[in-house]
């Protein structure tokens, strides 16, 4: 099943993906949230399998997860970013925290700020817990992933590196993109291991790797997180980018208005924003 | 005005504080949200001002704002904490993100986790934001905060401190405080500037300073951080804390079980927690 947050001319929905277009799962029944976070805590995610009507195909996308209560990213997650970014690979987790302010849905441009030139792109495989736990074992973490999806974790590279914490630089309004569907597991490989993921900047391939490739998998992040912290349903996990952000090239390269960069991992789908500048 | 986020035997409400109780403004305005943070986004403050009632004594309080958008928390944002620390004064705030699952309400238990035994306290002036603003302008920072409170920004030093971002050590489930009334800005100096800051553990003083110390002040804060991001009402920024933390000491003071620690700042109160282990 695929799940998107949606938004018509008739206000915001939830879309279950029927080939090219979505049913209107809010329309089908009424007295769902129009939030995934909210239908996630709720425990009502399996009541969209089977929901019918008319595809809809005008739609305009949300973040994925609008209200999570958690946005926890993981730096330095794969082995050939930590090289290129002379960073040593980490023995724990390196988590950062994002806010709602700084995401917009698939489709949606992303926005260079007036404070900064140095907005760079990261391709990232996101997971969206389902399940409320605390001290969860590696053999049970699986079981609270509700799917997964696709975070661009747009960068501005030199508000990240003004202070030991990254917090700012991550949080630039509109920097970040979530989204297009949150697939469930049963689509997938096993924590979606074994996926192709790719940054793709203007059609250009600028980051490629393999999911394998992660320094803490998805079993690991979940089994480790929640050690010090309780996952909630509609808690988002980043799980950090590949090799290939802009900010290391020679010369550096960083998104500018007219740009389009995609994620995309085999099997989830493939995130597209346009850039423009802030008005 | 002063205003907690309670619970009693019929549920959450908003307490309006008069004398040594609460008037319920729930049970006085019946179509009010129940959060600090609802109230807020709805632009509702204001009719709690003479809410009346029969005053409610047998509360328990809620961490103040259950469910902000962002907590935005300064880090080294004291001269002496950055001394201690043996960390830079920052020329530009250093932030990092907590999660509402790292907090309690005022009286309620703090959770000292199995995984440590060095958990620290941080006495902090928290600032709640009332108005949506983006690149707020210095003469206009202080006309977003519709209040202020106290925070204790308890921390998981060794996990702090695992890696270079310190999201983990900040974010074990129930290792923070907030609380105990929001607390208008008419009852305050502007900014909250000149007040006397102190964290007590089991009555002795560990912290002293003055809000005047802090690197970054209120107007400051909003000032800089909005240039980055939309800070939207329901949002809280955490000042920072002073010197006179537990792992700087010789030797080192962390809480335990059975410990009482106090934040206070004058004329905002005091917010006090003991205590737990894990269970």
């Amino acid at each position: 099943m695929r799940i998107a947050s949606l938004q018509s001319q008739h206000g915001p929905f939830l879309g279950v993906r029927r080939g090219d277009g979505y049913v209107d799962a809010n329309a089908a029944l009424p007295d769902l949230p129009r939030d995934l976070g909210a239908v996630l805590r709720a425990g009502l995610l399996e009541r969209l399998t089977d929901v019918e009507g008319p595809l809809v195909r005008d739609v305009t996308y949300r973040p994925l997860v609008s209200d999570p209560g958690k946005i926890l990213c993981l730096g330095v997650n794969y082995i050939d970013h930590a090289k290129e970014a002379s960073l040593q690979k980490p023995d724990y987790p390196v988590v950062f925290g994002r806010f709602t302010t700084s995401f917009v849905g698939h489709e949606v441009p992303l926005v260079r700020p007036r404070l900064s030139t140095h907005f760079d792109y990261e391709a990232e495989l996101l997971v969206v817990i389902g399940r409320r736990g605390r001290a969860i074992p590696r053999e049970r973490a699986l079981e609270h992933v509700a799917g997964y999806a696709l975070l661009n974790d747009g960068t501005i590279r030199d508000y990240q590196k003004r202070t030991s914490q990254w917090t700012v630089g991550k949080n630039f309004d509109r920097t970040g993109a979530m989204g297009p569907d949150l697939v469930t597991p049963d689509e997938l490989p096993p924590g979606a291991r074994g996926l192709r993921i790719r940054g793709r900047l203007n059609g250009e391939t600028m980051q490629e790797a393999n999911t394998t490739d992660m320094v803490f998998d998805v079993v690991s992040a979940i089994a480790l997180l929640s050690e010090a912290m309780t996952l909630d349903p509609g808690d988002v996990i980043a799980m950090g980018t590949p090799g290939g952000v802009g900010f290391v090239r020679e010369p550096p390269v960083f998104l500018k208005p007219g740009d389009v960069f995609e994620v995309e991992v085999d099997g989830v789908g493939t995130l597209r924003n346009s850039i423009i500048d802030e008005a």
